[in-house]
């Protein structure tokens, strides 16, 4: 049985361009960026090359590009930068939050930040007037991410920076799900901080980018050596570096174009789905949506049972709801949502990519047919 | 002319054999760890066995290792996480540590820690007294480098382990310029934190390890997925974790035949460099230190001109003082070692690895010899 991996929003592999871009980094130019010799100034023109490459994709000034570790890294240095040993400071996220943010939040409101999580609808879509009401004048930052990682829906964000440029609040989006999968300009965002993931778009696990609006303060979590203009500190990962750049490029050549075809995969994917007989929900199927992001809650199904059957027939996906033991955990992004416990119980996640073909889309929908008749 | 590399302590090459281990993880084998499919039980597997030999190097049990993505987040970790938010707390550390420490404690005293900064004495070594002594009832962390960077000078950790165990303070060493050039065996060092960085030993840059003493608490400083048992939220590098495995396998397999050889490489070096003419004075020379780092002292020189020499004869190596405009800056270890100017304005390091052979070593101190009498 052919293995088809649908599990994209989980990490996705490194493009064979991108390996081969990166590739003469790993194996013959080795040098520290900072260091003055010959060996050195080679990787610093490769990280400027790759930095100039991730902000054309994100229409900014590459000295607006702090290279990261990860998304998780890049949230964490805006949301402790921004609100810790602030007396008095104030946090506004969303309920819908990747795990990275609200944890960050949790424990800056164990040392003293007052942290308000606003609600989304049914959608999963933030109401840009519950931001607004959300906001103190102690607000230090307002994080709203780009688009969901679970069910893709995408936010108000650039209703959302109307919102805080008013009120002279700094803006955050995480866009890990977001960047390389649908266009995503800072400056139409209007947002001052965005989390990039070179692993949701085909560059390695190990690698991320901020967006550092010129201009807007921020106190640094990593400090020493004085790379990435003082911002983040820590020798040059100068290989994923190249890598992110070169995915970015590939993701600006045919975004067009690739969105539409995942899109389509969706279409063939949910009429599939209509033809199987179960009865199931799409969640935030009324909300703007990543093309490559189906959350789907089957009523009457345990979503780990589903997995189990389509994990057994070698297909790669994720649930939203977790079972321990006798007990199953539903996402927090679901119960934000308030999605019935039978359809939520029931949630698995499908999310394609690049290198996925209609015919593996039609091959996953023959085989969850299999499996969902052998669950009746 | 025949490029030639002598700052392995700025960064190293990956080695062939290295990358050749972590390149299926590049190509092939993208999982996520975190996801419960074939995918991401590969990538599981593959942190797992590159857990175990850096736990193998360093004498610890692999669930005391903790990836993450450089020393300086290494070291970030362990003194914001022991030393941030606890109103009254003292920081240890010595005057001679890399910047990456000596910038987080500067950050940690702005925002109420005390530091107290153990000097050093002419050879660049903190007496354990000087430290006991710079210890307080409120003292929550003692963090002294194993090896500097600089001139190689090895600390006394175990006497100072003694010393912070009898006070019940956590000892954490900083051993990036330690790990696969000496023996680092954190049993015997006795330390409860200890940094490692990839690069510095032929794994990539972009990943490092921290090793955390079993029981010993520790603050997170990036939360969120769960990862490294809660300690390192963040998708796991799988291909640099594989990486980093095999680059301590391979210090293992012949570390003290290395260490031989490149101290047999220090002894050509310093008897060719007493023949070029030049008075100068070796750093460190009665301290234990690295097998590989000379930093050398030209009396009555300028360090930017001989580094300008042999960077334009293809030889790679770095300054101990910098320049900038018509002021000279001394580095902080130099300074802390009160060296003379006259020695210390004309510093360079040299750095060998195990790639250096002889012939390099002797090819270098021709050059150099070319350098210094066109200097004179």
């Amino acid at each position: 049985m052919q293995p088809i991996y649908l599990d994209y929003n989980a990490t996705t592999p490194i493009l064979p361009r991108v390996f081969e871009a990166m590739r003469p980094y790993l194996t013959q130019h080795f040098g520290n960026p900072s260091s003055g010799h010959a060996w050195g100034l080679a990787a610093a023109r490769a990280v400027a090359k790759g930095r100039g490459q991730v902000a054309a994709l994100l229409n900014c000034a590459p000295e607006e590009i702090v290279y990261t570790s990860c998304a998780t890294e890049s949230n964490t240095t805006v949301l402790r930068g921004l609100c810790e040993h602030k007396p008095g400071a104030h946090l506004v996220i969303s309920a819908v939050e990747h795990p990275a943010t609200m944890a960050c939040a949790a424990f800056l409101e164990s040392v003293g930040v007052s942290v308000s999580k606003v609600p989304v609808d049914a959608q999963g879509v933030v109401a840009p007037s519950a931001v607004a009401a959300a906001c103190r004048p102690e607000t230090a930052l307002i994080s709203i991410m780009l688009a969901n990682n679970e069910t893709g829906a995408i936010q108000h964000i650039s209703e959302i920076a109307a919102i805080a440029k008013e009120r002279g609040i700094p803006l955050h989006a995480d866009a890990a799900q977001a960047v390389g999968k649908i266009p995503v300009d800072v400056a139409a965002l209007g947002v001052d901080f965005l989390t990039v993931a070179g692993h949701k778009l085909f560059a390695p696990k190990g690698v991320g980018a901020l967006f550092v609006r010129r201009g807007v303060p921020l106190t640094p979590m990593l400090r020493g050596g004085g790379q990435e203009q003082g911002l983040r500190a820590g020798t040059e990962n100068v290989p994923y570096i190249v890598a992110l750049g070169e995915a970015c490029a590939l993701a600006a050549e045919d975004l067009d174009a690739e969105m539409a075809r995942q899109e389509e995969l969706g279409r063939v994917f949910l009429a599939g789905l209509e033809k199987l007989g179960a009865l199931f929900v799409l969640h935030s199927a009324k909300a703007p949506r990543l093309p490559n992001t189906m959350a789907v809650g089957f009523k009457g199904y345990r979503a780990v049972d589903i997995l189990s059957g389509l994990v057994g027939m070698d297909v790669a996906l994720s649930a939203g709801a977790a079972c321990h033991g006798d007990t199953t955990t539903v996402s927090h992004v679901l119960t934000a949502m308030a999605v019935p416990d039978e359809y939520a119980f029931g949630t698995l996640r499908f999310s394609w990519g690049r290198p996925t073909s209609r015919e593996q889309v039609e091959e996953v929908l023959d085989r969850l047919g299999q499996v969902l008749a052998g669950l009746k």
